[in-house]
């Protein structure tokens, strides 16, 4: 079987922090990030799956969904992050498949809708977490949501945010649609945003839920779940620095899993940003006992060639 | 090579007419629908392409595109048909995949996100006539979208509605996708809502345009395109009428496809209904020298077999 890679692109892949930008931003960012995509597959990265994160995206879609609630029904969640998947995933294939033409690579580049199977007994159903959506500083409106069953907390002056479960992905139920497409030789995006959370209920077809499952923790699930051998997650800093921010600051080049998982467990990674990114990594490492990169995007062809971020050794 | 059946599902597939509903009611219906695509499968309807409406759907979308439109960037219309490939298309990979299941089928179900190229010299370009979206009763807020570019329609008492340019569908660009997945033994949803259309300028990407492709006229491109020997249009009709609503009204059964091709330069059909089923229909019997139907979604597997409905031959 040919070798298999898995990258996860950040939120920086495709539009500047904080912003979800025209969709023709979103374009030209995706277009840069799909350059060194490109360069990755005539690197000889043939089997090659991306993934993606999709806040900002997904923080729009909920604006209009709350703007227009007289008007038309709101979709729930897992609708919201599909959405995403389609104009993120068409976008790449536009994009990478001009950027493969001009290596001479002629490849489909197949987005798939992809659902991931979490379980209804999952801790995170009881401490919603995950911060999604705009700020709002209107207590009314924020009461008026509860009441509607959301949940909000406070983040300091900025306002309230609604905030919701992200359990653990189990299961990509869209694995096989992505392992025959790869072994067909196409180049596939896949669990874009964390997938589209779905349940198993005892009777009935798998059935959204109200979640957002991390887009790199349902990355790395999908890389072992297809037997990759590299599972990179690409982001807007160099890699995992220990004692971020201060004056013992160290950027990690070479780390072995042991090392992280005592860093980890030490509280050196904060949920929000690194956290979820060094604990992808782990379970990449752990569980197929090859070497996961932590890197920037920029640097994209070095991180997957070893050469370069935070590479992670089991 | 297996024998290739494409069947294009209407509005009525997905939710009741006029209206786009809300996300429990759109899933509870497409379940209905394909517990009639579980039969074809069970029938021996091997290679299967679905390919469906969207345009209660993408309506939806665009009123919370312009009411959220002063806080969040609208995106395209070709954007607001991929989000609705993806809402349908995981929906009925989840509840085709559970009504296979229980004829004891196990097959992947893939949503293929789908571009369709159009043409920059068609003369739909300059007649725009196809309507989407609501009905709008406000001049003043009409004359502003069409200061923004947009185009609009009196529709009797209704109001205005907006209509965009309906280009002839050239390419499914996705088709390579669609074949593997089929050869691999999928069941494949593809150019859903006519495909996104996309043009190629002479140097850059594929390239979103604000258009709609006909649904219809999309399907039987693609089933032409690979190979089908069946190509089914289901409505909420039981299939072809001359003289629809007089007197002299008359059912098709079966119809060569000259007499048809003579029935619609006689003006039987209407331009928003009928008409583009119709030159699917002849279009693919043209193409390939094999029978289509138009016939009811309730007579789904009858149809598609050959004996309800209208049946077109070559």
């Amino acid at each position: 079987m040919a070798e298999r890679t898995v990258v996860a692109l950040g939120g920086n892949a495709i539009s500047p922090a904080g912003t979800a930008g025209t969709a023709s931003e979103q374009t030209r960012n995706i277009h840069a990030t799909m350059a060194q995509v490109a360069e990755l597959v005539a690197d000889g990265h043939d089997q090659l799956v991306l993934t993606h994160g999709n806040g900002p995206q997904v923080g729009n879609v909920l604006i209009k969904n709350e703007l227009a609630r007289d008007v038309v029904p709101p979709v729930p969640l897992d609708w919201c992050v599909a959405q995403t998947q389609a104009t993120i995933g068409f976008t790449i294939a536009d994009t990478l498949g001009f950027e493969l033409a001009r290596h001479g690579i002629e490849r489909p580049v197949v987005p798939v809708v992809s659902r991931v199977a979490v379980e209804l007994d999952d801790p995170a159903w009881d401490a919603p977490a995950k911060p999604i959506g705009p700020y709002l500083d209107d207590e009314a409106e924020v009461a008026r949501r509860e009441e509607a069953g959301q949940h909000y907390v406070r983040v300091g002056e900025r306002g309230w945010r609604r905030v919701v479960p992200s359990p653990q992905p189990r299961v990509s139920l869209d694995r096989p649609a992505v392992e025959l497409l790869l072994d067909d030789g196409a180049i596939v995006v896949a669990n874009g945003g964390g997938g589209i959370p779905v349940v198993s209920d005892a009777e009935g077809p798998w059935r959204g839920v109200e979640a957002v499952i991390d887009k790199d923790l349902a990355g790395a699930l999908l890389a072992q779940e297809i037997g990759a051998t590299t599972f990179a997650v690409l982001t807007d800093v160099r890699g995992v620095a220990i004692d971020f921010g201060t004056e013992r600051e160290r950027w990690l080049e070479r780390v072995a899993l042991d090392e992280l998982r005592a860093h980890q467990a030490d509280g050196q990674f904060t949920a929000g940003s690194m956290g979820p990114k060094v604990e992808a990594a782990c379970r990449f490492a752990e569980g197929t006992g090859h070497t996961a990169a932590i890197a920037s995007l920029d640097e994209a062809v070095a991180a997957v060639g070893g050469t370069a971020g935070t590479q992670v050794s089991p």
